[in-house]
This record gives structure tokens, sequence and C-alpha cells, in this order.
């Protein structure tokens, strides 16, 4: 398969008509102008990436994928691997925090397999696309393959080709994933592994201090693999390799896509390397609280809609923002203008 | 009617064995300790509050008090006096923001005229309180008489106990109030008046200047008020009064209080002078633009949700955070234990 196979053309939305109409929209909604302050950019984003004056979200998918890392036997993480596979069950019985946000929101949620190192009963809400059990130790050498690589993206661009609607909403688990988003931050924007690497699910500071030194070292051991999907194998998860598709897919379609928290976004990271259009199409929900993330967006040009301090994942922070989107597209549809309201504008 | 025929107690809620239980259930919810950040210290609050360990928010109100303000001949403001009736209007159609947001989020929404310049013919969602046609100009004498500013308090209120539901958002609309905010946290919190005031609904410079003179001139006039209660007659408006008496009979019931901008804010900061355990019950929706606003909520000790530069009031921004209020009691009610839902604990 291709490098162009693999990846779909997401071509650059930006319309200045529309963009010029979406504005003029908003600017003669009654209220003084530019009230609604960041609601008002996010009603223009919507309508451009929806290519639309009236934008309407319609059936938002909550897509959860979740794969087990081979580094987390170096003792990356606070919790232990089979956490990966307790959560996916607790995802499907409707009582983890994404679970409860997806219901309160009428977000349709479904969980993907894409490498949990133990076998699911097949059931409703539960997509199975594992590539294996597990990534390998990427300190002993790449995570996965370049082929794993490359059906793992393949899968994420399947799963959302089959689910209906205009907007994505990304979320993960994985047990280990906060260290492969730091090791893909660090080499695609090219800052200090330091910088990118906290406490993640809650290292005290000499898991910490353990964490920072298994990266550096990963690091070093692919200092070759400088290329996006180079990296994404060699560094990367197959949750995160199979968000890259599902990203990519959710592009060329124009769907909205909403990122969460800092192991989403580095899938979005890397689809950007891919595709430079990629951004065009996102919203960032939250910053975390994970240090790496604040970083991540700003390299994305993303400003986040929440700042709560959340370092959960899950997608509980695209959850959590959701009304804000919703509220944006309202804000354009139905509020009245100056004229059909009758009200005086400004100096009148 | 004595002060305290007039207003209400409202006791010292706190309970620390209740905040025990609150605090142990959130931190045997599925999820790293405290990864919820924010969400969590919300749900800890809206458990005391309602004084439970499972928090269910019922029948949220919005209020919206409107009310015109003899200040606004000075010149204060960037729109004209009219523009307050007729967004009245414009909230009783369901064009204006708040009625939009209100809508999206299954809000009942209640506009009282507090002291509007023009009459309302009665109909539904209109609660006519009518004090005068508008305050008198602050700049000349007191905005209201002791008697006025009582009689708003009493309907205030009187407006709450008959509405239904546990939570309380407030709005509020009257051109020309966001001075009379600015003179009551200006006074009440002992901050310079240029500090307190903001371009409102979009002065140009020249504007912002002028109406920091005339702010200053007032608060020199009325150098004498400076309890509470003359503080809100002499510098108030008709529509903050009437939210002074919804926060303290909100308070005194035990609902939630959704603040939203910086009017609706300095209700509560006068409330809160009134009776020092209002701010226990109170929930910062967001920080505004209106630079007082931050100011505000550093001296009520509230920590803002939102921070979108919004600044339209009206509610909007009680509305656009209230999901949030939603998803935390969701989070306490219907999230799973580490037990129930058997998943291991932190290094395991």
């Amino acid at each position: 398969m291709t490098h162009d196979d693999l990846l779909p053309a997401v071509p650059d939305i930006a319309d200045a008509a529309l963009a010029a109409r979406l504005q003029a929209a908003l600017d003669n909604k009654t209220k003084p102008l530019g009230a609604l302050g960041r609601l008002e950019a996010l009603a223009l984003r919507l309508g451009t990436i929806l290519g639309t004056e009236s934008p309407a979200l319609e059936a938002p998918q909550m897509l959860v994928c979740a794969a087990d890392h081979g580094l987390a036997a170096r003792g990356v993480s606070a919790y232990p691997s089979d956490v990966t596979w307790q959560m996916v069950e607790n995802f499907l019985a409707g009582g983890a925090a994404v679970s409860v946000l997806a219901r309160q929101h009428g977000l349709a949620l479904t969980v993907a397999d894409c490498g949990v190192r133990r076998d699911f009963q097949p059931r409703p809400g539960l997509v199975q696309r594992r590539i294996a059990a597990g990534t390998a130790d990427a300190s002993a050498g790449p995570a996965m393959s370049a082929a794993q690589c490359a059906q793992a993206i393949a899968n994420g661009r399947e799963i959302v080709r089959a689910l209906p609607g205009n907007a994505l909403l990304l979320g993960e688990m994985g047990i280990g994933n906060s260290s492969a988003a730091a090791l893909l931050l660090a080499r695609l924007a090219d800052i200090d592994i330091d910088r990118c690497t906290g406490a993640g699910t809650g290292l005290d500071a000499d898991g910490l201090a353990r964490k920072r030194a298994v990266l550096r070292e990963v690091l070093a051991l692919h200092a070759g693999a400088t290329a996006p999907l180079d990296a994404l194998a060699a560094l990367g998860g197959f949750e995160i390799a199979t968000l890259v598709g599902a990203v990519l897919q959710a592009a060329e379609e124009r769907r909205v896509i909403v990122l969460d928290g800092f192991i989403a976004s580095a899938a979005v990271l890397v689809a950007q390397a891919l595709r430079p259009h990629v951004a065009q199409r996102c919203v960032a929900a939250h910053v975390s609280a994970e240090p790496g993330h604040a970083l991540l967006l700003e390299r994305l040009q993303l400003e986040p809609l929440l700042n709560l301090g959340l370092r959960l994942g899950e997608g509980s922070g695209g959850a959590l923002a959701w009304p804000l989107l919703e509220s944006a597209c309202r804000i354009v549809r139905e509020m009245a203008s100056f004229e059909s309201a009758g009200v005086s504008r400004k100096d009148a």
C-alpha cells in the first residue's frame, strides 16, 4: 500500500466569502458586536467546516480507541496494564466518565479494541479491530511494524466511514499512552522530552523521573524515525494509529473533529503532520493538566474551550465541551437579527 | 419594614462530614484521583448546597430581571435606553441569546420587569414587578429611595418563592447597568472606580473616559452610602435590587445560585455583604471580558467555570455553563466505583 492509498486528500477549506457571510450574520444578531466572545469564533469555525451559513451538528459520534502498550512494562504508568481491558468493560457497561457524559449529551459511543491484551466478547457498541495484544516495548524496538501501523490507520478510516453524522469526538484508553503521546510530541514538534512528559494517571516524583529517563532512552533508540508515519510506528500505540486514521477520514469527509486531551490530540498532531489542513476541521475541547497538552495545542494553533484541570482522557473533555459547539450553532441559526426583532443599534 | 424582616436568615451550610463522604465517593469513582479536576470540586459544592451525597438538579429557573437607569441619560452606555424594552420583547419572543440557550438546556425562562421605562402587555413568561419607569439619575441624587429598594428586594424574594426547582440562574437586562455594577463593586469592595469600569456594551476610548468621569462623580456624591442597602439604593438599579432579593431567597431555600456576568454578580456581592454565607450557595459560570468581573469574583472567592471572553449578560454565560453543573451531578450519581466495575487500583 502506498502512502497516498493509505492517506486521503484533505484539501484547504478556507472560504473567505463564506466566512464573511457568517461574520455578517453573527454581527447582525441582537447583541453588542462580538459580545459572545469565543462562541462566535467557534460558530465561524463550525460553519466553515460544514460549509454552510446554517451549521447544524448531526448524530455526533464518540469514538474511544483502546490498546495496550509494551512500554508499560518499563513502569511508565501508575496503573497496571489490566486497567485497559477493565476500563473497556466499564465503558461498555456505562459506568465510566465518558459513558456518563456521552449519555448526558446524546453522543453515540463506539469503543474500538485496537490492540488490547485481552480478548472481548462481541457486543453492541464494541468494534473489534485488534492489531495485536498490545504494542511491542518501544524501548527495545519499534512499537509496531510499518504494516501494523498502516493497518491501524486503515482500520480507523473504515470505522469512521461506517459511522453516521457530521461530528467525531475522539477518545482513548491505554495504560502507558501518555508516554506514547509525549514521544510523538517531542519528535514531531521538536520539543525537549522532559517538557512533554507529565504524571499521566498519577505518578509521584520518582515515577515521573523514571518515566522521563525511559522516554529519553526510547527517543534516542529511534533517532531515525522522523517522518510522521515512521515516528508513529516506532513510538505510538495501536489506539493512537487507529485514531490517526479516524481523524484523516473525518477530515476528508469534512466532519467536525473534537479533540479531547493529550493522547487524542497527539493523534491529531500526527494526522496534521501528514495532511496540513486537518487542523482546520478541529475544535480543541479543553486543555489538560498534563503539561504536554498545552504545547501540543499551541503547535496545532488550536485554542481550547475549557480549562478545568482535567487529566482523564477517554473523551471526557470532548463530551464536557460538546454543548458549547451545539450552542454556537444555535446562536447562528436561532438568534434574532436587529431588524427581525426591532432592536435599536448602537448610538441609534 | 425592619432590616431583618426584609432579609432572610442565611446560615452556614459547611458540613465537614458530608464533604468527606462526597469526597470519598468521588475518590472511589473509576478514574485516577482528582482526574476530573474542577468538575470534582463543583460536584462537592453542589452536594454541599443541596445537602446530599446524591445531588440532582431539578427544574432549573433562569430569571432575567430588567430595568432602566436614570444615569443612562449621562451617556454611560453605547446603546439607547429603548434597547431595554426592545430586548425584553426579544427575550419573550425567543430570539435573544438567553432565549436560545435556555431552550437548548431546558431552563425555564422568566423575565421580570423590575422598572423598565415602557409598559408591557401581560403574557406568559413575563412577571410584572415594576417599581418605577427607571431609576432616578444617580449623578443627581439616589437612584432609588430606601422604600423602593426594599420593595424591589421583597419582589425578588417573592418571585423566587413562586418558582419551582432547586437551582436559580441569574440574568439581567438594563442599558446603563454595567455602571451601576461598577459603582457597587467600587463601594462595597473598596476598589478604585477606574479598575471597576469597562466598555460595557461597546464604548470607544472617549466613551469609556466619559463613563469613568461620571462614575467618579456619582461615587463622590454618595460618599456616605457605605452600608450595603444604602449603597444599593444610591447606586444600584431596580433589576439589581430585585436580583438581590432573588439571591437571598434562593440562598435561604438552599437553591444552587448560578452567577452570570458582571451585573448579576454585583447583585450577589450586595447579597453577600448583607448575609455572609450567600456565596456558599453560588457557582460562578464564567468570567466576563468586562474587567470588573474578575475583581468581583475574586472578592466573592468564586472561581469561574468558563473564560470565553463573553460580555453579553442576560444570563447567557450561566446558560452556557449549565451542562457542566449537570455533568458534575451525574459523575457523582452515575459513575461506577472501582469495586462495582472490577477495575484495579493504582499500583495494584
